[in-house]
């Protein structure tokens, strides 16, 4: 379907949706006036006013918006701040002189849609536009230096910019010159601006750092990786545009946040639109990179753009990583936020249900739910004029395609305080969110008849150590409590009762008190160490109890889905009354290093039995790897070559085969990878590379190395580059 | 990407999303309990219980659960209702007989999330089922009339049943057998269900009518068309049920009304998914069907469930009728809707701005909202347990693809008694609803540096005469007062005030109070007929008013969009103080019958200045066109033949050229087509053709002749059929 079919009879005019445009048909270099089109005339006289320069005044304006590290020739200013412009005429203006200066963004723009902006001088300024403009200084010699100030709403994007000068039958414009374009940012420093963060520490982490930890692994063994955003690197802005641009977003909407970043948040995964990345869980990453191997956003945002086509692999934290990117990049403060034991229920109620055959083993084919080890999602901070008071804030965004949402890929804004009080009334998307973090793991056993029986509720297994990279250092911030109220609490109560009044389904079911209790522990286990589980029961009855317990073990992704499944223990304890046993199982390295894959997580589950009644415990068990090791000699100074070395020691009794090693550091150098085709167990790599410091300030460089079967071994260095 | 990649790591099995399943991986007819999967058995002796036949009471069930008329082998039922089946056994049952009614639904069906069902029987009896069953009567003979009433939020679609009997070592179950196979619909009769609705009569209509009238033409001007939801006819709930397996909504969220319809609106156009209808909004419907040429939703959803692509061509009108026939086709209570006078803003405000030329004339260019002369949606009525109280009752749900609606096209559902009250902070597209039936219309003067200036605000132009069919009669029932409170009164200031707190931008410009003013009237126009257009200029000043007046006109498409201008007037009125003077226009018929395509709309502007001050005003004339004869003979009765006679005569000057006639009844007879090459003026075509009723009661025959010049000549004809 064309599109002129699309839009004739609906439309005056198709609506615009790209930042690129046939510019020739912006506005005549001549504007005859309507009324005087009849009578052309020379176009000017001598004593006419005339435009002989427009420059930017990147050394003023960068600074005051805080746009200077952006790798880019254009100027780039945020919205709702003055910014100038050194506008240099052919004699010195009169009051009388009748100018404007003219912004548009997008094909076909229109004043009335805010996508053509015009700022007047001389004798019709002050009029009707929304945009702000001044002269700061006549400079002598016929210049002026000029100040506009873009409305605290405006079209987020790229401009294209004019000079218009009236000569009472016409307007004469400056000839379109690509140097003169504009980048608009949303302004986190703005107070009317939607996007405003009033902290200076704040909007500093949140919409100028480029680069951050990503925390992953299992509650008790929090690991973390350093993600390297890279917002500011060349060619990254234009790519967050190319995508608003490829999913046709009108511009005239590219100046709401919500709609922005919900946007974004589908566009940042390939279904149902071509968006940036490919999910993959599996462990077959044959048809692309697979998601653990990347140091960053920059390369993927930058092959999307360059091919238009989808990049392959992700997983949750690449998705958060590369939105993260997008959001600081178009100036949205924004965080990558991670929760452990994170709920994906796919009809979206608040119970994850597990089920368990007559024996205590797992039943896989009848679990249908899955609780996450961890998953990744972002946050983004504005006020929500569409929503009641104390809504606005932190807004949970996930683009990570996660099945139920609505039907579509896609996810939030949902204020997180709206989770938190379960407001599961407002838009977008409050109540996937809230069973996210707040669902209750039911277990149940399936008797011969497949029938169902409820045998215990867990209530606080489920959205665990909610936590960010804290505001200036790499230090977990834990930012559960801005989520939920404590466990038990009155206040807890009062979200839930409000949730289930909103429709959430929850469990009610009459589990029996049972006088017995499991808990497996172990301690934190590098890979290739023996896993020891402690597994204790402990009697609270006034009898002695001899129990049927059933420990399974199996290698787990990250999204709790078993990989392989490990040999089965059952075993037998008698526990006196009122007292505890605790029974220690050895998992052999030699056990689960062949099955391993990709995986680092190892999940164990004990059913005990007794008398007809059940308990169960699980215990995630996260494999702790070596880092890379990194170094760096030279100067640390802008432009002065340096250099980094990183090394790896293969400390395991296996070899690591086809072995990618990658390398970034936003601001110092671009991603560099190399090719091992074998590291041999005891052998040792090392790569030094020179690079040559483009930014100041404190700046990371980045390594991972992944191979098949041992994922992101990674490592970080810290560096303060001098001018 | 193939599906196993999709799910693998991420689901331990794929989230069904479809009807059609492979049956073959059920249960098997014999399954072993797992405890006894060690030492086989034979299935059974002699004397166990054995199923012989299994009857599904068709004959009760479906007056019970007003599901008659469907042309459908297999049972319709309705969730939360009792139905009886009759299953016979080898021998007379006994307490101690352990058996269970098994229904499943999709692939992998299981317990956890109802789409799998067991229904227990014997010493079992009364456990976790939500599903209720109970024997009724034993009928002798060993055969049992069971009753199962199936839970209020049951999944909806299509079951499969099996009756497994427990042999202590094991289950016996029958043989899959597809003329057991029911199909479970929502009831708006069962108060427990979320689409109940308690009016026998309103039931009648919003759920079991398979005809209705739909609203079009111009406020002053309503036009009406019958169109035929046919949701009983053969094939056409399978074909919705194929719709939501082509949307691959999950199976398990299809007990859900608000996914359902949700869903629902975004695939009946063919916009993002491949849903059934593709919009056209031009003249060109070469590719396919013209919008105006459909009878009713019949042929459209069985051409797509039978080729699996989207259909050629609709307008709103048809996206509204194809989802009625979905929406009551599976229970929920649904209406077509007409709102005349419709804002379309693609930024979502609640301004509609018209600019015009200094010379008064509309500045078609600069103009990007439109008004569409009527817009159809649907409303379905239904609780909404995920908003506060107050908020159930009628939704709008709009299928037709508007561009802006949250970035997708789909729309609702919106509470109608949000948009009443301003409470655009619940989901679904409230703001976007409210919108439509609220936009102030903003004049503005565009000057000759293309500055824009309000020149006056018009609150009540849009949304018009809300209406819909009444309940058992075809006369239109406004509904206005349920969108909005009267326009001035302090409720509605209050919903206005709401709105805006809720991040509504509206129009608060400073109009000069001009004591003049201008309105254009016109009586009723057959096509062919001169427009005779009263322009009434009314001088409220003191001092006389010379006014240059312009009026422009044009044809153009329902949608607001000029299709073709008429010839510009300019004429100068001459006004006394305190007086009026009527200027009349006659717009000849030689002047629009050349241009009129197949568009029945005339829309006029009349623009007058004096002393640098603007009035204007507008005025939508819609042609009238005669309707199509219809003649029915025969005895009415159920099976007997009877004849239909359809005629139309040329009255018309110009040959109307490659013409189409369709006829259709719901229960009467299926679609049938008829081309003529060319009717010349005043020439007159007969059809006559035979049909055997199939359904009794009051019924209707549609026809519609259509073609390029003259579109939607429609007739109707009533006819009640007997037993």
């Amino acid at each position: 379907m064309s599109s002129s079919i699309t839009y004739r009879g609906r439309y005056s005019e198709p609506v615009p949706t790209s930042n690129l445009v046939n510019d020739e048909e912006d506005f005549p270099e001549f504007e005859a006036f309507e009324d005087e089109e009849a009578t052309p005339r020379a176009p000017y006289s001598a004593s006419s006013l005339e435009v002989l320069q427009v420059e930017m005044s990147q050394k003023i304006n960068k600074p005051n918006h805080f746009t200077s590290s952006y790798d880019l020739q254009n100027l780039v200013i945020r919205r709702g701040q003055e910014f100038m412009i050194r506008v240099s005429f052919n004699r010195i203006p009169e009051p009388s002189d009748d100018f404007q200066i003219e912004f548009l963004i997008g094909a076909n723009p229109t004043l009335i849609k805010g996508s053509l902006v015009k700022v007047v001088f001389g004798p019709r300024a002050g009029g009707e536009g929304r945009w702000q403009g001044q002269v700061l200084e006549a400079q002598g010699g016929g210049a002026l230096m000029i100040g506009i100030t873009p409305a605290a709403d405006a079209i987020v994007g790229k401009y294209r910019m004019y000079v218009a000068v009236s000569h009472g039958w016409g307007m004469q414009r400056t000839r379109r010159d690509a140097t003169t374009d504009l980048y608009m940012l949303f302004n986190a420093w703005c107070p009317e601006d939607t996007v405003f963060l009033s902290d200076e520490a704040e909007r500093q982490e949140y919409v100028l750092a480029d680069y951050g930890t990503i925390y992953q692994g299992s509650v008790g063994s929090v690991g973390h990786r350093d993600w390297v955003y890279g917002q500011f690197e060349r060619g990254v802005l234009d790519a967050c545009i190319f995508l608003l641009d490829a999913s046709r977003m009108p511009i005239y909407n590219r100046g709401d946040c919500i709609k922005l970043v919900r946007k974004g948040s589908a566009m940042v995964n390939s279904q149902d639109d071509s968006g940036v990345c490919v999910g993959n869980w599996s462990d077959d990453f044959s048809m692309g990179r697979s998601p653990t191997s990347w140091t960053g956003s920059v390369r993927i945002l930058l092959q999307y753009a360059n091919t238009g086509t989808p990049v392959s692999f992700a997983q949750c934290w690449v998705f958060a990583g590369v939105f993260n990117t997008f959001l600081r990049a178009l100036g949205i403060p924004s965080r990558v936020v991670t929760n452990f034991n994170s709920a994906h229920d796919n009809t979206g109620n608040l119970k994850t249900d597990l089920i368990f055959k007559q024996d205590g083993s797992p039943d896989e084919r009848n679990t249908r739910d899955s609780i996450w080890n961890y998953h990744c999602w972002n946050e983004v901070f504005m006020t929500r004029l569409d929503l009641p008071p104390g809504l606005g804030g932190w807004q949970v965004v996930d683009a990570t395609p996660q099945e139920t949402s609505d039907g579509h890929y896609r996810c939030g804004p949902a204020p997180v305080a709206a989770i938190k009080e379960g407001l599961l009334c407002h838009p977008y998307d409050v109540a996937f969110c809230f069973a996210e973090v707040n669902s209750d793991v039911v277990f149940h056993k399936r008797d011969k008849y497949g029938s169902l029986t409820p045998y215990r509720v867990e209530k606080t297994y489920v959205g665990r150590n909610i936590c960010t990279k804290s505001v200036g250092s790499s230090r977990p911030y834990d930012i559960t409590h801005t989520y939920k109220y404590p466990e038990g609490s009155v206040k807890d109560e009062q979200t839930m009762t409000r949730a289930e009044e909103y429709g959430c389904v929850r469990d009610h079911s009459d589990v029996p008190e049972i006088p017995l209790v499991v808990t497996i522990t172990a301690d934190q286990v590098y890979l290739g160490e023996n896993v020891v589980l402690q597994v204790v029961f402990q009697n609270q009855g006034d009898g002695p109890r001899v129990i049927q317990a059933q420990l399974a073990g199996a290698i787990v992704y990250y999204t709790g889905v078993r990989a392989h499944r490990l040999r089965d223990r059952s075993f037998s304890v008698t526990v006196p009354a009122n007292q505890s046993v605790t029974e220690v199982v050895t998992v052999a390295a030699e056990e689960y290093i062949p099955f391993l894959g990709s995986q680092l997580a190892l999940y164990f589950m004990v059913t005990g039995q007794s008398d007809g009644q059940s308990v169960t415990a699980m215990k995630l068990v996260n494999l702790k790897t070596p880092k890379l090791t990194l170094m760096v000699s030279g100067a640390p100074q802008v432009n002065q070559e340096m250099f980094v070395t990183v090394s790896f020691t293969n400390s395991f009794n296996f070899p690591l085969r086809n072995v990618q090693l990658s390398m970034e550091g936003p601001g110092l150098m671009s991603s560099r990878s190399r090719h091992y085709s074998s590291i041999e167990p005891g052998s040792v790599i090392t790569w030094k590379d020179s690079f040559f410091p483009r930014l100041v300030g404190p700046r990371a460089l980045v390594a991972v190395m992944d191979c098949s079967n041992l994922r992101q071994i990674w490592g970080v260095i810290h560096v303060i580059i001098t001018a």
